[in-house]
């Protein structure tokens, strides 16, 4: 992958400011797959102390989105339309970790997977498995990357 | 709805720490039906800087959550399983409204759905749509709410 | 809606052959909403004579893709990029009724969400719930209705 | 996988009668991953000739179905609470093969994924992306397999 796509999809990580409320940061970016870490910390829970399912699905969601984006054309944005997430087991651990792939892309759309793993003293166990839909969208529109 | 189902879907919200990381609180609680809302805010964004699919998730996924567990026995906890989310257009404006409600509760499973509305100057537009599946968990898991 | 927006509808359903191996027939074009109707038969069950969940998903595609068809330009086709079904309850009775709705409608998709019921003397039962995205294809790629 | 199991997936897929009347028949069935074949005919299509939506998902839902089975006790029956899928290419070719695969055995429910591809002249291309969540259902209900 150019260096130049690599800067494309962590300059835009950057502007997503939710990752900084969350505390997630861009771990990873190849050319159609795309790797996002989030620490364990204690405003990201739900009400048995686990992440929320909110948490694992942001994360899943822009490594889904920035694998997308990393093999769209130049002058093109990426929005999410759609995607479904299965919660596998509690995530719970010292942090999280979101890959996501494509797995097809089309001029309109890109379709990706996504898997979350929550790792804890150095085993890694899959608590998530997430699909999308990412929209190709034309930068005439006013939207970048 | 019993005071009691009220205060059990409140004090679980109230355990949520994602929630007052996002800024979110909970609006309404009736039997099979909550509504949360998340005011717009710097800190919850996306690249192009519409609030992130990943916080319109959070809020939809508990939405849901809670609907389900108003309708649970009083011994039983609630976990996400799967959910599914079509992000209809960008979600921007003064603030965003979750309404989830109960299509069927099984003894299993309780199956959701869910819309989430931009809110600016007194107009409403629904900006996301989720399907989602909520597992009736047992307290012998040592779970709770 | 004109008569030829009802006309393009059942010329397509026409075409689909699946629908005359299954049993199923169109019984109502409007604007946005298509509903198709699917008899019970010994030769579309699963293993515990329940009316198979490939069966109920046929007809309720159908339904969500042709309500979006009946919004599109007179020079698009349709096809489905994605749905999910929660399947509520076993699929038994005299007949399926499946209703397909637009969300919303744009340029590139058309979201939609159905619903199915089961129908037996008289009373009906909610039996599954789609929601679906349908592309909205150039005619330029040889494709039709 | 003792001959049991594979006895078991076997004659309950004989029963789907919808099975005979797509024309689909099972190709392999191991431990955790069953495989369906459905060879391409004129009565199983959409209106632009290719294999219809709902034909690519009765045999990718199956086969997820089975797996899911081939994993559960044996006094269990499967069924489907829901499934979302990806229609990637249009379906077309000398046969349609879905394998469906298990990704979590839980103890009510059991999470799969699958994948369908078409296979003409030797080459075999991905058509279809599935996920979907199989109940354990309890043998009290008078349910089997």
């Amino acid at each position: 992958m150019p260096d130049a796509a690599d800067a494309r999809v962590r300059d835009s990580f950057a502007k997503q400011t939710i990752m900084a409320t969350l505390g997630a940061r861009i771990s990873s970016v190849k050319a159609g797959e795309v790797e996002i870490v989030l620490p364990f910390s204690d405003k990201i829970l739900q009400q048995h102390g686990f992440i929320h399912a909110g948490a694992v699905s942001t994360i899943a969601d822009s490594a889904c989105g920035y694998a997308a984006l990393s093999v769209m054309p130049a002058d093109a944005a990426v929005l999410t339309t759609e995607f479904k997430i299965h919660l596998l087991s509690p995530a719970k651990g010292e942090r999280l970790r979101a890959v996501g792939r494509v797995v097809r892309a089309g001029k309109k759309l890109v379709i990706t997977i996504g898997e979350v793993f929550a790792e804890e003293g150095g085993v890694s166990k899959q608590v998530a498995l997430i699909t999308a839909s990412m929209m190709v969208v034309e930068t005439k529109t006013g939207l970048k990357d």
